[in-house]
């Protein structure tokens, strides 16, 4: 355990390391070494991991070494060890999905983003713990910056490793707030980009599903989403992550909206008053905000988004029935209560109640759109508060512990907007994030709005 | 062998049997096993399937049969044996999909639409046989009609099954034309609906894939796709297939368009005679044709999908790499020349090249919008002549056969806009489909067209 200090915290990064391992005074294989060396001192308490292939992450590492030496590197992310959310394939591991249904199930095949990673050099080093199916009912894993709070949900295990500086990034993947949420609480950046943007694999049954991007600053964080994007395309019909390899340069945003959602309604006192002096340093560096109460579109957006978490509910319930249909004909149970009543919910709904989730997420989309041109960005916490503690009970009771609310993030899912976190904030000695939100495909220069806020607002600690 | 005469074949039909279970004169297990039967006399010949299971197909048969008894039928085909292309996943079977790379794939999972299927009282007897992954390089079947002849592909065997009268209806798939080619070829009643109306299950790799139905009529069809669409919905993020249980009533259009697409200039002589007797007759009948040739806005139109062919090859080319990548990662082998020349066109793409064709498919859909209501419908052959010959190497030999052009097929997958076919006319004997198209969600009203037109213009032999 850690406290968090936002002005002290470094994170673990890549880039920095490249122009070394050019010259010879450091290596791929060493940097891997390194993570190896963290991961054996923190993995007992964070337990980040459900599997390494730790031998094929040398020999990768020793084959990057050599590239670098020769001045043929694959991309800017060649030799970087790379974590992957367990709902992912790869070719070398199990994929469990956080389900004992699928202890077995190994596949011999990389999905789409794990083959790209691997395209461009990077490290595949392991699978990464997430919670049932992506979904509520949570693994073993651990905050890296308290042991008595939860990592957040479901990207559990790819948000702790990058927060407990085992790697320097990691795939997620976000339905509702599965990637933003536990990177807030684990003082990540991340990038939960535009609908489609990153190719999802066969993991194509969730609507509102994205691939997103955990890392320890902008910089590999764009690296790894742009270098894969390039290589495997987005998910198929949509025209994938725009943008350059380079990070967009820094560019200060005129006016911004502050959005409420459904989150600001359960804000603590304490995250409140973090989130408010971040919003007058924002206005102190010329930053012009608007709001609800003083711009009649932004209220009729806040009104269209007001049912985020129902709609990411009912729509994933909906789209979920067949596979868990086969899971309780095939197994006959081994799903947890909390996936049992969304099958549940599913078996109750229409056609025509899809239809209407549809039309109310078209509607939201809709209200979003109109907001594109009165500001550069959205601003808003990336969760209600810092990371909740665990279940007094103890991890391995069996009882259910909570991962946190999505109540800031469902909208984004919701919209298919990107969004990216900044772990700007720390609340009683835990991290909590900014989220910057913009319109669809604007991805890459959001980034770079992002990068001017946390280069102008100093991190501060509450 | 029996050649085609559209006046005199009856395609075998479920519905008008139903009064008969419900008045115990006949039943859902009679009615099976007249279907074996007729399995047992043509299938050595036929080839249309996989593998059966027959004993679980009788016991769901003495199922439907005790509900018509009891007056609880659980939709209009309970009862009715459906066949399904060996691409989707039934629980009880392999899905070996055409290729000796997935012989022992067993995922012990329903497909939705299967899933919907037995939900709906429909008894699953067996899979079709698929071209290798529903791309190109054929499987045994033949064509019902004639064995020297190809049934199309790739859903050669639910089309053969259906035109063999060995079952009422199966489920096929289209990407470029692989349900109105065959069907078109075997005579059956087909729909390709709007994207994304009949769900795919995991199959959602393909931007342009959808999930079709052969019947031995329209009302068989039209039952099998609403009851499937109402039970499992569309694909995810669409809002599925709309429409009422009941067909619709016969509908006159007052103005069809007459398209060309890349197909007019392929057609044999004889195909395009009848093609315009057909065009006649319908001018007779009071509908008025138009043309590119006297309206500027077909003419954009026809322009706008002149490379509907390319565009699919080399979309699904993108679409497939990661995939296909694997396949050759784990097997080292085992694929066809023709889809390895589609791996190696895909490597050859960069995701500018991909988003390019998202362009031109998106130009091709806005000129379709543009010409939503100057007609009822669009009018074209559905195949550019009757099923071609099989190689004379024989079906054994390891030679591929062709399984005839999507000339006037790729088009709807473009467009993602609704088909049937209707098995009007014969060519030398064999038959010879005509397409109705409509806008994207108004496959109901299509329907209703396709059924007036099928009314009022007599099948004829050419």
């Amino acid at each position: 355990m850690c406290a968090y200090h936002p002005a002290e915290f470094q994170a673990l990064t890549f880039h920095d390391a490249v122009p070394a391992f050019r010259e010879g005074r450091d290596s791929p294989r060493k940097y891997l070494e390194r993570c190896l060396e963290t991961i054996d001192a923190r993995e007992p308490t964070v337990r980040a991991w459900v599997e390494m292939n730790v031998r094929e992450a040398r020999s990768v590492a020793d084959r990057s070494t050599a590239r670098y030496l020769a001045g043929r590197e694959l991309s800017t992310i060649d030799g970087m060890p790379v974590g992957i959310k367990d709902l992912f394939m790869t070719k070398d591991m199990p994929t469990r999905m956080g389900s004992p249904l699928f202890r077995d199930n190994h596949t011999h095949q990389d999905t789409a983003c794990v083959q790209a990673l691997r395209a461009a050099g990077a490290i595949v080093l392991g699978k990464t713990v997430t919670t049932e199916l992506g979904m509520s009912y949570p693994g073993p894993t651990t905050n890296p910056f308290s042991h008595r709070h939860t990592p957040g949900g479901s990207s559990s295990g790819s948000a702790a490793a990058v927060g407990a500086r085992m790697i320097p990034a990691a795939i997620g993947t976000q339905v509702a707030g599965s990637v933003i949420r536990p990177a807030s609480f684990c003082a990540n950046y991340a990038i939960k980009p535009t609908m489609g943007a990153i190719h999802r694999g066969e993991r194509l049954a969730l609507s509102q599903s994205h691939v997103g991007i955990h890392a320890g600053d902008l910089r590999d964080m764009w690296h790894v989403s742009i270098e894969v994007a390039k290589r495997s395309g987005g998910d198929p019909g949509y025209p994938g992550l725009y943008g350059e390899t380079t990070l967009h340069p820094a560019t200060r945003p005129l006016r911004v909206i502050v959005m409420e959602a459904q989150g600001a309604a359960e804000l603590d006192d304490d995250s409140r008053d973090a989130f408010e002096r971040f919003l007058t340093q924002l206005r102190h560096a010329g930053v012009h905000t608007i709001d609800r109460t003083n711009h009649s579109l932004v209220d009729s957006f806040e009104r269209a988004i007001d049912e985020s978490l129902e709609i990411t509910r009912d729509v994933c319930a909906y789209e979920m029935r067949w596979s868990l249909e086969n899971l309780v004909e095939r197994f006959g149970g081994g799903l947890s209560d909390s996936l049992t009543s969304r099958l549940e919910l599913a078996r109750k709904m229409s056609i025509d109640d899809y239809r209407q989730l549809l039309a109310q997420r078209d509607k939201a989309r809709a209200a979003h759109a109109a907001i594109a041109h009165i500001a550069d960005a959205i601003v808003a916490p990336s969760s209600v508060g810092p990371a909740p503690k665990l279940d007094n009970q103890g991890l391995d009771s069996g009882i259910s512990h909570t991962t946190g609310l999505p109540s800031y993030n469902a909208v984004t899912s919701v919209l298919g907007a990107p969004t990216i976190t900044l772990p700007l904030l720390a609340v009683r000695g835990m991290p909590l994030g900014i989220q910057v939100i913009g319109q669809q495909h604007t991805d890459q220069h959001l980034v770079g709005l992002g990068r001017w806020i946390s280069e102008t607002i100093p991190a501060r600690s509450v």
